[in-house]
């Protein structure tokens, strides 16, 4: 009870955050997946810190390799487009984090069955139909937009000039930048060293450990709602 | 050393018998990949099996959800060619068991960096290019291939006539082949339901855990190379 109460008085308190979280996995055939190497250890992080500070937190987790944190209203899916619906479903809210990696496309011709190799050597043609944009809907609402949109940009070069250029895209408030090239160790680590674009710039801030950078964007997304 | 004498005893003692297992993963870019489904649960349980049978075993995995079995010599890899030599690596051997769900094709241009949308909705082409076949190789070879080559086969659909094409296109002694269609909960799960392809025809095992059809299909093993 004394721990609810600490939530309940936290600085988040009443607020509803939707964070999205993990990989998508898109289905080739009934075997196969196109992947990504997301972890979910970062939006796994940030729904923790919003929980700690009171927030009640929707939280549409990909098939990540870390589990959901303790407090939150779990929504699992798999594919771009179920989290689409859930994140849609999951509105209104105060605000909005995409921390998940977004399958692009998907396989417009996926199949029923195992594809198999025919003997030719030539593999079945893949068909590729970009899947929503998550982030660039929920930035454009006009109706229920949540107050503070902030994405993430995982990006391998250019990652200031790319991530102010996808937040201007996006319509989004703040955008998360990181570098995750090879030999960085944040895909899939434990540590990020991330730059925070909005209105105000570019702000970056010291490697850290994941943990640590959620506490920081839960603070600073309880000061832009205060 | 009861254990040691044990296994030391056991009708695989001095046998060296190679085992894959698990999914491989094809990148795209450095941070997408093709996968699939395989877990790695059946190939860590066979491997076991061996183990307890007395086997030596070089157990070769790709990123499996399931951790390697204790006393196996463990090569992890990620894509089919490094899978491929590895396994070459690993011979001479008694026999090997090809359990790994092998990727039947790379990415033939995966690219350096991070592939962006372009706006133009149209992703990037992706060419593919076939894998090695590992079983068909080791089954082909002619010098040093193991007395015992056994594949696997996971079907959707005409599960014994694809496994047993599949075994005389492969050249392989025997093929374990199941159903992974969607209902059966094969993939990912924790039961399997087996059918083994030999000369003497198709041998229908009850369904049971893969705990199991691996101490089953060990002690086949264990006859076939007394």
């Amino acid at each position: 009870a004394a721990v609810e109460a600490a939530l309940a008085d936290g600085p988040l308190a009443g607020r509803h955050v939707v964070v999205t979280s993990g990989p998508t996995h898109e289905p080739i055939d009934p075997v196969r997946y196109i992947a990504n190497r997301s972890s979910g250890a970062q939006g796994t992080a940030i729904a923790a810190a919003l929980v700690a500070l009171g927030a009640r937190v929707s939280f549409v987790t990909g098939p990540a390799s870390v589990p959901p944190p303790p407090g939150v209203e779990v929504v699992s899916v798999e594919t771009a487009r179920q989290m689409r619906d859930a994140v849609m479903a999951a509105l209104p809210a105060d605000a909005g984090v995409f921390a998940a990696a977004v399958a692009d496309w998907r396989v417009a011709n996926a199949a029923d069955r195992k594809m198999k190799k025919d003997g030719s050597g030539t593999p079945p043609a893949l068909e590729f139909a970009e899947n929503p944009d998550i982030l660039a809907e929920i930035s454009g609402l006009t109706e229920g937009r949540p107050a503070l949109v902030v994405g993430f940009a995982a990006e391998t070069d250019n990652v200031v000039a790319h991530a102010t250029a996808k937040r201007a895209r996006k319509g989004c408030d703040w955008i998360l930048a990181n570098d995750v090239s090879e030999g960085t160790g944040i895909m899939g680590g434990s540590e990020n060293e991330v730059t925070l674009i909005s209105d105000a710039g570019a702000e970056t801030w010291p490697r850290m450990g994941k943990d640590a950078v959620a506490r920081q964007l839960a603070q600073r997304i309880a000061e832009a709602l205060a």
